[in-house]
Parts: C-alpha cells; sequence; structure tokens
C-alpha cells in the first residue's frame, strides 16, 4: 500500500465515532503551560561557562552606556566602576545582585483563576504587541484604531492558550500619542481579566500604569503581588537609555517584573557570529538584570531579548533561519544557568500577507521556542511583516497554534495507557478502531483537532468554496467577536479607572510629543 | 524604542556589506547532516521500559498476522509460534533478532561523493513520493506524467539539502501501471547522481529494481553496499501483507535496506491514545525488523513508519499536531532503546494549496522530527493534500527549509567566536558592525538568508509585484530547470539499462493490473 493511496483508508467506516463533533466554541483559559517537555541542551557545560566568562569580560572590560545620571548615580553608590557613562561591572557584582532575582513569578489577574505562574516548568503565552498597522476582518492593511486595539484585547479574552490580553497589541493611531498609553491601559483591562501588559514609554507613562494598576488591584494587593509586565529594550550593542531605564525604575519600585529585553538585529548590531552575538547579548541582559536589583533587592525581574537575525539584502530583520532557533536554545540555557525566568518570542513572520512564509516562519519559532524552554512566550499571536502589521487572520491561526504548542508541551497522559491497550487486544490484526467503544469515549480528547486546518478531501474542500486558511480563519475571528461577553468589572473600579484618565488626559496637553518608544 | 519601530534600525546604514550578494545558485549537495542538536528525550527510562514491555506483550500474546505463506514457513523455521497466520513472537527471540540489524548504514550513491550514513548523529533528507496529482509549473492539479516525474528527480538532484532523488516522487500516469516501476527507477537513476529509492510495489518489480541497481553499480560493488532503500508498510493494526513480505524479502536477500514502516493514523487503526498508538505501531515495526533478520542475518533494515492522527470530522490524516510531534518523540527513543537507524516523515501538509497552513504543518513536522532525532527524513519535500499531490512551489521551499534544518541541527560553529568577540570590543557600546571588517568578511555564512523568505520592506515588496511565495517559488523552480546539467552517465551503463527495460517491457503485458500498493 502506498503512502499516499492508503490515507483514504482511514476515511472508511466508523462514521458513528466521527458525529457529534462538539462544535460549541470552548473560551476557558488553558492553566499555565506546565513542561514535561524536556529544554534542549544544546551547549555543554563548558561553552555555557565560555558565553558566561565571555559576557563577564564584555562587562568588565568594555562595560555597558547608561545613558541615564540617575543609573549612573545608583550604579556608583552601588559600588560599580562608573567612567563617564559607561558603567564596568566586576563579575562578583553581578552574581551578587542577579542572586536575589525570583526563579518563579505568579503574575495575578483580575480573575483570580487566570492567574498563571512563569519560571522553571511554567511557562505562558502572551499576544504580540506594538503594530502600527494592522491586517483587519476583511485582510485590508491600514493604521490602526482604539476599536482595532478592543478587537484584539477581546481575541486574547477568548483564545484559550492566550495567558495574556498584552497592551498595545495595534497602536491606536486614532489618539494623541501622549494620552495613549491611558486609553491602551484600560482596554486591556476593560476587555480581559488575564494579564497583561504595562506600557513602558516613558517614566511617567510608566507611573500611570501602575497608578491604574492600583485602582483595578487595590493598593495593599498591589504592593505585594506581581499584576503588570513592563518591557524595557536595550540599544544593543551594549547601551541603556534613559526613557527605558526610568520606567524600569517605576516598575521594579514597585515589585512590578520588568523584561529586560536587549534588542538583537544579528549582523547589524552583534557580530555575524552565532555564540559572540550570544555572549553580547547575555552581558546586555545582565547589565539590566543586575540594575533591577540595584533599584530594588528581590524585585521580580526577567531575562528578555528581541532576537533575530539581519538580511544582508534589506537589512531587515529575519524570521525562523536557523540561527534564531540556535540563539534561542542557547540564551535559554545561559538563563537557567542564572536561575532567572525568561521571555522570548514565538509566531514571527516576516511575511507581508499570511502567505505559507509566514506559516513556516511562525511554526518553526514556536518551536524553537518551545524546544529552548522559554517562559514568557511573547509576541505569540498575530505578528507578521516583522512586527509591521498585526493580522486578525494570523493571531487566531497562532493562538490555536499555542493551544497545540501547549498540549505538546504538556506530553502524553499516560493515565488510560492500560485501558487502551485492552483495545489492542479487543481489536486484534486488521481490525478497525473507530467503532470501538475506547475509541469513541476518547476520541475528542486524545488527538488535538485544529478548527482552523482544513483536513478534509478536496472535493469537499471544493465544495465548501476553496476557501484558504485565511478565509477560514477570517470567519473564526468574526464569530469569536460575536460571541464576546465582557467579562464584569467592579462599577466603581470602573468609574476610578475612568476619572483617572480624564484627570490624566487634562493635564497631559494632547499635543505633546511624548517619546513613543519604549 | 518598541520592538515594532526598532525594526528599521537595522536598515540603516552599512550599505557596503549588503552589496554583492553572491546571486550565483549553489547546487553542491550538503554533506549527511551529523547533529549537533541534542535528541528530545520525552520519556524517562522507565516509561521506554512500559512501551518495550507493552509492545513485547502484543508480539507474544496478540501476535501479528503474516498473510504470506512464505514468511510463516520462514517464521516456522526460526522458532516463533505460529498459528494459523497468527505469529507470536516471542521477546527473546524478537531481541535476538534485532540484534544483528547495523545501528549505521552507509548508502552509496553512482557519485561516491554523494553517499550518505544514516543512524547514530547521521540524518538524510529524502524528498516525497507517491504522489497521484502534482500542482504543477503553473500551480495547476493535475496527473503528473513522467516527463513531471523527471522534473522533481531534477529538482532533487539540485537542491542541496536533499540527499536522494527518492522513485516516485509523483506517478506517472502516462505509463502501463505494469511498466512503470522500470521507467520510474531508470529516472531516479538517469537525472541525478544522489541516492535514491527502490519501488516495491510487487516482489518482481522489486527484483528488476534490483537488477537495474547491478547494472548500474556493477554486481559485485552491489552485493556488498547499499544502494537502494526499499520500503514496506504494514497494514495497521498487526498485519503484514504478502505484496510488502515479498518485497522485503527481495531487498533483504540483496542486503539492501528496507524501511520496515507501520501506517498509522492515530484513532482509526490504533487507539485513541498516544502511548498505547506508540506501543502497537513499536510492536509492528519490531514484527519486521525481525523478520528482515530472519531473512538475511545481519542484513541493513531501518526502523520506519508513517505517522498520522486522523480527523474525526473526516477521516483524514492530519499534519502538523501537537500528538505527532510527541508520537516522534517516543518512537525516537524506542528506535534508540533498540539500536536501530529510523525513519520519519517531515514536512508533510494537509492543505490543498500552498497557504499558510501549509507551511504551518510542514515546519512543525520538521522541526519535530528534527528534535526527534529521525535518520531517514522522508517526505521532506512538496507534500501536500496529505500526500495527494506534490506540489513544485513547495517542493523548492522546502527543501531550502530542508537546507535550514541541516544548518540548525548541525549547531553553531565557534571556530571564529574569539574573533567576533574581538569585534565586539572595537565597536563598543552604541556602534554599528555593518560596516566592521569583521562582518563584511562572515556575513554571508554567519547568518542563513532563505532566497523563498522575502524580507524586503512593504513598500519594495510591492515595488516587486506583490508576490506571495508561491509565485517566487515557482519563479525559483522554472531557474533551476532552465540551469539544469544532467550528470555524467556511462554510455554502456545507460544502453544497458535502456536495453533491461525494453526486455521487460516486452516481458510484462502493458494491460497488465499488478498491485499498484506499496
Amino acid at each position: 500500500m502506498t503512502e499516499a493511496t492508503a490515507r483514504s483508508r482511514g476515511r472508511s467506516g466508523g462514521r458513528a465515532a466521527r458525529v457529534a463533533i462538539r462544535s460549541a466554541r470552548d473560551i476557558r483559559m488553558l492553566p499555565g503551560l506546565t513542561r514535561a517537555l524536556p529544554v534542549c541542551e544544546l551547549m555543554q557545560g563548558a561553552q555555557v561557562e565560555r558565553i558566561d566568562a565571555a559576557s563577564m569580560a564584555i562587562l568588565e572590560d568594555i562595560g555597558v552606556q547608561f545613558r541615564d545620571p540617575t543609573a549612573l548615580r545608583d550604579w556608583r553608590l552601588a559600588g560599580a566602576d562608573v567612567r563617564g557613562d559607561r558603567v564596568h561591572l566586576d563579575r562578583g557584582l553581578v552574581r551578587d545582585l542577579i542572586a536575589t532575582i525570583p526563579p518563579e513569578i505568579t503574575l495575578h489577574a483580575r480573575d483570580p483563576d487566570k492567574s498563571v505562574a512563569l519560571g522553571g516548568a511554567q511557562s505562558i503565552f502572551v499576544p504580540m504587541t506594538g503594530a502600527p498597522y494592522l491586517r483587519d476582518l476583511d485582510d485590508v492593511r491600514r493604521n490602526p484604531t482604539l476599536a482595532d486595539l478592543a478587537m484584539f484585547h477581546k481575541l486574547s479574552h477568548m483564545a484559550p492558550a492566550l495567558h495574556s490580553s498584552a497592551h498595545h497589541i495595534v497602536e491606536p493611531m486614532d489618539h494623541p500619542i501622549s494620552h495613549r498609553h491611558l486609553r491602551i491601559t484600560y482596554s486591556s483591562m476593560k476587555h480581559s481579566d488575564k494579564t497583561f501588559m504595562g506600557m513602558t514609554t516613558s517614566p511617567k507613562n510608566a507611573e500611570d500604569v501602575i497608578a491604574m494598576c492600583k485602582v483595578l488591584f487595590g493598593a495593599d494587593f498591589f504592593d505585594t503581588h506581581p499584576v503588570v509586565t513592563g518591557n524595557c529594550n536595550g540599544n544593543s550593542p551594549l547601551v541603556w537609555d534613559e526613557t527605558m531605564l526610568g520606567a524600569m525604575r517605576a516598575f521594579c519600585r514597585a515589585n512590578q517584573p520588568v523584561l529586560c529585553s536587549p534588542f538583537v538585529l544579528g549582523g547589524a548590531n552583534t557580530p555575524a557570529n552565532v555564540p559572540a552575538s550570544v555572549a553580547q547579548l547575555n552581558a546586555e541582559a545582565l547589565s539590566a538584570l543586575a540594575y533591577t536589583q540595584v533599584i530594588r533587592r528581590g524585585c521580580p525581574a526577567i531575562y528578555g531579548h528581541y532576537l533575530s537575525t539581519v538580511s544582508m539584502k534589506s537589512g531587515a530583520p529575519m524570521a525562523g533561519t536557523p540561527e534564531i532557533s540556535l540563539m534561542n536554545h542557547m540564551i535559554g540555557q545561559m538563563a537557567r544557568f542564572y536561575n532567572v525566568p525568561w521571555r522570548s518570542s514565538s509566531n514571527l513572520g516576516g511575511a507581508k500577507t499570511f502567505d505559507a512564509q509566514a506559516g513556516y516562519e511562525s511554526a518553526t519559532t514556536l518551536m524553537a521556542t518551545l524546544h529552548a524552554g522559554a517562559h514568557y512566550i511573547w509576541h505569540s499571536a498575530g505578528w507578521n511583516e516583522a512586527g509591521m502589521h498585526c493580522s486578525v487572520a494570523k493571531f487566531v491561526v497562532d493562538a490555536e497554534q499555542c493551544a497545540m504548542a501547549h498540549r505538546m508541551a504538556t506530553g502524553p497522559d499516560w493515565s488510560g495507557f492500560d485501558a487502551a491497550l485492552c483495545a489492542v487486544r479487543d481489536i486484534g490484526p486488521g481490525g478497525h478502531y473507530l467503532g470501538h467503544p475506547h475509541t469513541q469515549d476518547n476520541f475528542q480528547t486524545a488527538f488535538f483537532m485544529p478548527a482552523l486546518f482544513d483536513n478534509n478531501a478536496i472535493e469537499q474542500w471544493v465544495a465548501d468554496g476553496s476557501r484558504e486558511i485565511t478565509a477560514r480563519a477570517l470567519d473564526q475571528a468574526r464569530a469569536m467577536l460575536a460571541d464576546y461577553e465582557e467579562p464584569a468589572l467592579d462599577q466603581g473600579v470602573d468609574e476610578a479607572l475612568r476619572d483617572y484618565i480624564a484627570r490624566r488626559e487634562r493635564e497631559i496637553p494632547a499635543a505633546e510629543a511624548l517619546n513613543q518608544d519604549h
């Protein structure tokens, strides 16, 4: 029997087992991923130590620029060797500082059932953020509005494998830049009761996020519980700027976890070499992780990075290339070596549309991130065109991919093994399982059936209109949005949030050109 | 700096390093993959033993149907407990028999530089086979001809990461079924000098393949060197049929490696349970592996499988689902436990077109297969629509994905580490690497640049005609075919092969409806 023609065998018989597939959409959030999949230990111990030694030598000999007077003063007081704006960090000091970073963090959601842990064997999926364009429900590429952002927050709320609604999944271009962080934060809080992220576009914006979190969670709870993550990007090579450092201080002082994320475009702002790029990135991450502990000893912090390699044809970041996978495996090992939670990025695409390129790129980064053992798996839904747009179609497909990844990394379920072996005895050689009671009892849970992959015969697919995945995914997004129910928010809290925003919008000139970066 | 807007940073500066990207196509075959990527050991030792014990109990208590009088006679002579057509295999006998399977195989190509090893840390990529349709150079789905098959053999020959031209990548429907195996074998031999596969559609057809291999390699060389692989599919659950067993005997007697491949559609011909499906598949594979050693002690053999899970909506096999990845990891561990080379399948797609679904499915199976440590990575290029068609566009993209996978699984190159660290010192904080001599010397080799992924800015992509990956890939296929040069074949050998085919086509009635299955 050929492997191609034999495929039809499964189609015969056992229709009883194939009827009444549950069609109601299940939007219950999956728990945070507890990994059974082993981490990929690409480097031997001596290689891990070689990277560590190279990074420490970079920190000691070259130093890191902290372009921020407060940080330089903090570092001097902490005993670092500060020369101009260059901070030279002794490896003993670095190791001492990062030793107090908690290896695991519980991120609290306003629905306590949706709180999640990260670090160790615990991982979470977080959708993409920061897109200046979207591909909308008609697959048209355009600037996003606050309503578009709300749409993505609703989809995040309903996607079982997404553990966060993040923050500015798309940039709401219809609102003044100086007010956006308020509207974005409110949208995250209002449209979903999952965990979320806080804007770090400026120190003052970060303070606004913190003030709003105190309203949402209550000041007492907020002071003792991580509820919001802030991302701070480094300017590779070896620079941290004032905006990021100011926002970092706001989050760390409030005991909220910061992602310390060097922004690496391999070959452009790192050497054209895999292990040396990792050594530089690692030095950058360590310098910021250490600084979080200068700000507040024991505050939670996450080893981060945005990582790509650069096309030497266009200068643009690529996705799904082999070196990105390799660097993910290596960086994951470094984060485990230092025993800190680790953020990576997944489901990245550089394609301009949701074509096969986007599929290859996304799945490759997702699988690499999973095997690498990332804890905070960011940009997990929607990212295409190197982050220039968030695609609605890709968003819902990626979210299902995360659910599949969740299932895979959870590992096989052995509880039904013996019962299933009894079915093997019942059926015997040459039999068929589809009609067996064991199959009927277990088929819905045993094997994942992706709703957005078409596995019909071509005749059925043609009869259904010959629709590719983009069209099917947009249908699914529309259906989800039609079903969306806003999670209840205490009316007093809601009013207090709106009051806060109204007051701040009066205080902050709409025309003020605040730094958009974060 | 936001992660989305910062992407543009890489575009500035350093144009000198980005000019003159080598545009000449390099068709030199990559050596067989020597893995540095660690294998994913999903199961603990006790779980491996649990699968082993379950499989051995299946072989002892349930037994396996060998629907073939010769095999039953062979088994009786080998000391098995044969009841009717059911062979009950004692675990001691199984372990004794499989112990003589060579853990590594060198497959010899007619160009000795293209011989490859598999087993241990050695893996090879082999394109898909068996498609009754193709999507052609115009992306039109139709029945294939012998000319189409030749086209795929040419593309296989020119794709650096494909280590084999396989056999019937597509079924040449324009030739009588009873003559096809002759034309297919000749096409493999003629259009490429890489390794290839032999048809196992019947015992007689297998004998024809062997006779042609003797012509191509010389009888003396052939008798002592593996030069052709034959695939034998089992009929799960627990059946081997006469056609497959007869072909298996032909290959094993000739000391040529057979892939012992249970054909598993999880949920249809195995229980709806992951570990129990693995236990059944493992029992099936072991029964055939053991039989190869009954046929000829010490002959090479490969632990195979075709593995899918079945959509309970359509009964069709799915690709890229989490359980397929998990089963690959588990089966890989079993093959290593028995110390035999292992075949899996990669780049599988169930999509009807080369859309994002196909991309996700293909990349997911490729990454799973890589991490699982498969040696003979089959169906690595072209497979879509669950094997019903081979897509030219997908074929060339998959082939590039294999090159990327090859690079990834080879692991990072540490040789330039110290020199690259010197560049970090040169550049220092805030600098740019694109203009540095180290970058200019290394950028072409440091980071893989996929030719078929578009990483241009959208403005450039629009200026280039807004073309998705399918159109770009078909251009690449046309360009490759225009450049194709047939590898030289000794004229006497070529004539002898043609003579053999002519004689056999006179002997075999064109109308004879030989078993098409294999």
